[in-house]
């Protein structure tokens, strides 16, 4: 495989450390997805049996590196927006206790050229909140509320 | 002014609220700034007397819509990144103390049309990070360190 997954200390092999203590479940809610060590990490997850649910924006999962395809094609699910807004999260919930949010869309250029900022949270609070929006846009973009004009 | 500051109870109008409780200072670190309610109420702590600064990214503040031109003129400081990479953060740190910080861009796009998310912290831990890295993002972005070719 050409991008195996980041090994040392850096931002990103953090970031991939976290989402691999997933044991049981991972929720995504990314803007953008086209980072390929991360795409694999989440492959990797579902692979070993956790359940994980990705939603994306409709207009940003079909350009040119987005990892979509691949993560659907590898039988993940996931779901996107219908609407023209942008849906602009870029958070992750491990295991529905540890969120992983901020600045940071989870793309090479991001990684590797931007000022970012990720938080890394495991107040209640916090978690309960965004994983209530992330139920609330799971059922909302469920593809059976889908409507054709 | 043909852009009051937003009254009710909206994302937005708390938002305000919580910005217009600064009463010392207020550093904020933004990739995009278009909208013209959360200028004109950076205007108003500015004009009250609180130390406002900003940090911005190089590539956006001269689009169509920025506030950053009006800003400046208006007296506040304004310093942006010089490399080619984003600035990509999206936060607010008022009196040192309270962190507003998350996927949200200050635009009217974003805040009308988007999927986004806004975290309110006051954890010492976190507001702590955040400000060191305003710090460290607003000495870089000096002026004096700029480098001529």
């Amino acid at each position: 495989c050409p991008c195996p997954l980041p090994s040392g200390d850096t931002p990103l092999s953090r970031l991939v450390r976290r989402l691999l203590s997933a044991r049981r479940s991972l929720d995504l809610c990314l803007f953008s997805f086209s980072c390929p060590q991360l795409a694999r990490a989440v492959q990797l997850l579902h692979r070993r049996g956790v359940r994980v649910r990705l939603v994306t924006d409709s207009q940003y999962m079909g350009l040119h590196g987005s990892q979509i395809g691949r993560l659907r094609h590898a039988g993940i699910q996931v779901r996107h927006d219908q609407h023209s807004g942008y849906m602009h999260h870029k958070f992750a919930i491990v295991d529905r206790k540890m969120l992983i949010t901020g600045s940071l869309n989870w793309t090479a250029q991001a990684i590797q050229s931007n000022r970012e900022n990720v938080l890394v949270v495991e107040d209640a609070e916090y978690v309960k909140a965004f994983q209530d929006e992330f139920e609330r846009i799971w059922e909302e973009y469920n593809p059976a509320n889908y409507s054709f004009f």
